[in-house]
């Protein structure tokens, strides 16, 4: 028997690495950028982007924050970073020190704060709204700007709202309005329109670059049909006790579970504070391995912030010390994310900045 | 007009000192220990802890992992840190280099292993159940113990499931509980039942040592009255984008809010990637301060990873860079909480380890 406490998130660099070669075979002759934004959804920007710039040659990377650029860049030294949120006066020294971070620039008001204070002649992106109704410049903004204006940008881009549902009528909507803006402002620039999402939805929206981030990372981002991408992240927690629930007794936070019969729980180490939801109280599933034979539990009671209960009743042989699987090939963030309520990307960018983590990274090339 | 890109997390240690305060004046005789764990609930351990241990004489800690003992141990030199998970083969290491760096140990297994390799003759401590059924020993295993066992312990502790409840059947359960346990068992050993929550119910339930976290962090964990804590948090995010949303389009990812009418948006730097809970989609709040007034504004769409949008149709004179109030004194994180439909406790512990921030400490005495 062994005792041990610590959850293990496991990020497998291998297959990211494997995921980013698929797409870029579906995405064509399109230039394929990879998104490391939110310290690469939470997995590690500075592991991430390195390995793809040295294993498959990528150059083109976004963040979303120019900090984020900031911490990557010596990595990454003849690569472009593009900052999705652009340039602000808690921004612009960032920009200054580093004439390959590039700002998306997304209002006239951002424009005017670029044009004022930029530091070199080095040419922004646009970013142009075509149906999310986010940040870009919308058409009566681009209709105020001059051809000169207009040619002052070194690529032209957008974002899709429902790239994820394949038939969505918004797709062929935002990929007209897109076509259109882009010919009447910006014919001689490089386009961008999709991310993960829009790959999937053919060559038109591919345009001349895309921006890898979900599916490189494993999300499943075309659910309309089994995930082509392998699976990134793995979790894993020890059982710290294994106990008798007599029949009649609570579980948790304000007793939300009761036992209705006796039953045996295993109380394992990982709790909302290593990132695992809260709402996956009283409906959340844990795995375990025993003889090689996969078992599932059900988490009882309220997640906590360190442990969580799982009804092992129908378990023999677990013991103090066997791993619990909280997510896996077999039961993937995309899983989770469903049984939670939530998206896997929540839970990706959640789960990765816990340090409490023993952070095992597989990479072997 | 300003533009601006980051969010702010501002901590306020001043109002955190004052709460331990407060809480250490109604716990009377009790010693008050403070509890560090998940990173002082993700508000940064390493300037929690010396904090309390120079300006409040605090000299016992509690974490839930020896990594995080570790972390801490060298700021606060002559304080006893427990630590709740216990210890195991993946954390011995830290107990053997930190005599300071005490195991609450919560089964008979874990007892063994710590009896097996001990590297001093310093006394764990022992956590018992009494009704939370999560990590403790059962009284058949304390049963099981011989007298001298019992008397190798230097702190008997438990812990409430539902102290946040003034009149929940449970909170006079597990006292009963606890005193008879610790009476049979360990008469001679200083003892711990409550966290904040119990420390308002009352001097029974306060014993020789109470763990003061939630509400010293400015969390209500007596929300059957109003908040007698001060507030620590405080998030704020800057407009990127103020635009016209015309009646009928649509909002964010899979298109989830639809204009009846035409509306004023606002696009908010900030976003599930900041620790922003995704279930505030089209119901959390924002506010804004124009010339002094305090507006109350809707998010509208998904919360997306590093965006939100707004609702700020009946805002007047709001600008490009002017500040959105995501979480404050007069909009607290257990406000948001249940807008969000869970507890302060989970974003708070979310927030903070997200390093896009610009990160305001508040400290002046």
């Amino acid at each position: 028997m062994t005792v041990l406490t610590r959850p293990i998130l496991e990020i497998d660099l291998n297959n990211l690495l494997d995921n980013y070669h698929s797409l870029q075979k579906i995405a064509g002759n399109a230039v394929c950028a990879a998104v490391v934004k939110d310290d690469a959804y939470g997995l590690g920007a500075t592991n991430v982007a390195p390995m793809l710039y040295m294993e498959a040659g990528c150059r083109h990377f976004f963040v979303a924050h120019a900090v984020e650029a900031e911490r990557i860049v010596s990595q990454v030294p003849e690569a472009t970073i593009f900052v999705l949120q652009g340039v602000g006066e808690d921004s612009l020294e960032i920009f200054k020190q580093h004439k390959q971070i590039i700002p998306v620039i997304s209002s006239p008001q951002m424009l005017a704060f670029w044009n004022a204070n930029k530091p070199d002649e080095r040419k922004p992106a646009i970013q142009i709204e075509t149906g999310l109704n986010r940040l870009g410049f919308r058409e009566t903004e681009l209709a105020r700007m001059s051809d000169v204006e207009c040619q002052n940008f070194c690529l032209v881009m957008s974002h899709l709202a429902c790239g994820d549902e394949k038939d969505h009528f918004m797709n062929g909507h935002q990929l007209d309005n897109f076509k259109r803006l882009k010919n009447t402002y910006f014919p001689k620039l490089p386009a961008s329109l999709s991310a993960s999402d829009g790959v999937f939805l053919g060559q038109e929206f591919q345009q001349d670059l895309v921006r890898l981030g979900a599916a490189m990372y494993g999300i499943n981002t075309a659910p309309y049909r089994p995930n082509q991408m392998k699976n990134v992240v793995r979790v894993q927690a020890p059982v710290l006790q294994i106990e008798t629930l007599p029949k009649g007794e609570f579980v948790g936070y304000s007793a939300t579970y009761r036992a209705n019969t006796d039953r045996k729980i295993a109380i394992v180490s990982i709790g909302y504070g290593d990132g695992l939801p809260r709402s996956l109280s009283n409906v959340g599933k844990v795995f375990f391995k025993v003889n090689d034979k996969l078992s599932e539990a059900r988490i009882i009671g309220r997640v906590s912030m360190d442990n969580i209960i799982c009804d092992v009743t129908n378990i023999n042989n677990l013991e103090v010390g066997d791993m619990a699987f909280l997510a896996d090939d077999f039961y993937t963030l995309d899983d989770m994310g469903r049984d939670a309520g939530t998206i896997s990307y929540e839970i990706m960018s959640r789960i990765g900045k816990n340090t409490r983590y023993v952070r095992k990274l597989v990479f072997n090339r």
